[in-house]
């Protein structure tokens, strides 16, 4: 089996889960600590080398209070436990910023634990345009595709589930839509049903 | 129904469909442009304001010349055929590079045609590097994220199809693999459920 090397992780729904057992919406990050170290020994045995987890955003800090107190407590809590592994471990993020929680700070430079092994980049109070460069929010006015705005919906035809490239700063949000027919078998029903499924996604851009 | 502003086109599967009839790889491409029309008209009707169409990248131009050729031909062709529509146009890549088709420099900057309306930007000889001013083919060292290599593989619980500003230079080629469960609902299966959907896909870095 070809294995990758390095695999990103978007572990979401803490919210919708807490919510559908009951729990307020703040309850889901702490239990989101120990599915986090299955993933990492999973991910061990299969010998991935490099592990980036998404841990927080700058634009998740908007939330209720609540909730980011809890998700910050739940990444700190996580980050302490990793270090206790064999592991190769990186925090990074926008350190410039009260969101971002002082005990992470020693972990800002990569560091080995215990034996090493893996890379995890573990990003907190991460953003794409503190990442870029780029100016809040903003699309950059120094992008060759300046006069190119945020694209809300990605249609890719022959079924390959990549954006290859495709203008990696307007499509920081968007839906992402994947017909398996080939581009010359194009139908109108196929934008007709991502529309349909668009309009069915919720609209956070990142909040 | 909830209405995109603006759509993004991957128009994939050129080369496989002409194999799959028997023809050369090469002839995939004239057969693109007729769809291509086709969704136009489907998007005018839908209300949609802005196209972003994945014409041809410059790590497209490494392939065979009579491929490059043949997809040159046919966006150049294209975008003949969109000036004869109402559109407001623009063709966006690297114009510094031989491999920018002469034809199309007249459209770089963008024009109303007909009666104006949506905004078409069209991607040709567009690379992500270039359009983030990068250096070519490696990870910036300028990014917030320089230790970070790139992504293979980003895996995303909780049934969203999108990246939420995720690492957007390192996940350019990345494949995309959701899991619809909630990320407390963690399972080790989930992760090799990913990799072996991974393993079947093909490497092509955007050549």
């Amino acid at each position: 089996m070809r294995i990758p090397e390095h695999v990103g992780i978007i572990p979401d729904g803490n919210r919708r889960w807490a919510l559908q057992k009951g729990l307020n919406k703040e309850d889901g990050y702490e239990r989101g600590i120990s599915p986090g170290m299955s993933l990492f020994h999973t991910c061990q045995k299969l010998g991935i080398k490099e592990m980036s987890f998404y841990g927080f955003t700058a634009d998740n800090t908007k939330r209720p209070s609540v909730q980011r107190l809890a998700f910050t407590k739940a990444c700190v809590a996580a980050v302490k436990v990793l270090s206790e592994e064999n592991a190769s471990l990186l925090v990074v993020g926008n350190t410039d910023s009260a969101m971002f929680p002082k005990e992470l700070l020693p972990y800002t430079t990569r560091r080995d634990f215990g034996k090493g092994g893996m890379k995890i980049n573990f990003l907190v109070n991460y953003s794409w345009e503190w990442d870029l460069g780029l100016k809040n929010g903003m699309i950059g006015p120094k992008l060759g595709t300046a006069d190119v705005s945020r694209v809300d919906l990605v249609i890719r035809w022959g079924g390959r589930r990549r954006l290859s490239g495709f203008l990696p700063v307007q499509s920081v949000y968007s839906d992402f839509y994947v017909v398996d027919d080939y581009w010359p078998d194009f139908s109108p029903r196929h934008v007709e049903e991502a529309i349909s499924w668009y309009s069915r996604q919720d609209v956070t851009l990142g909040g």
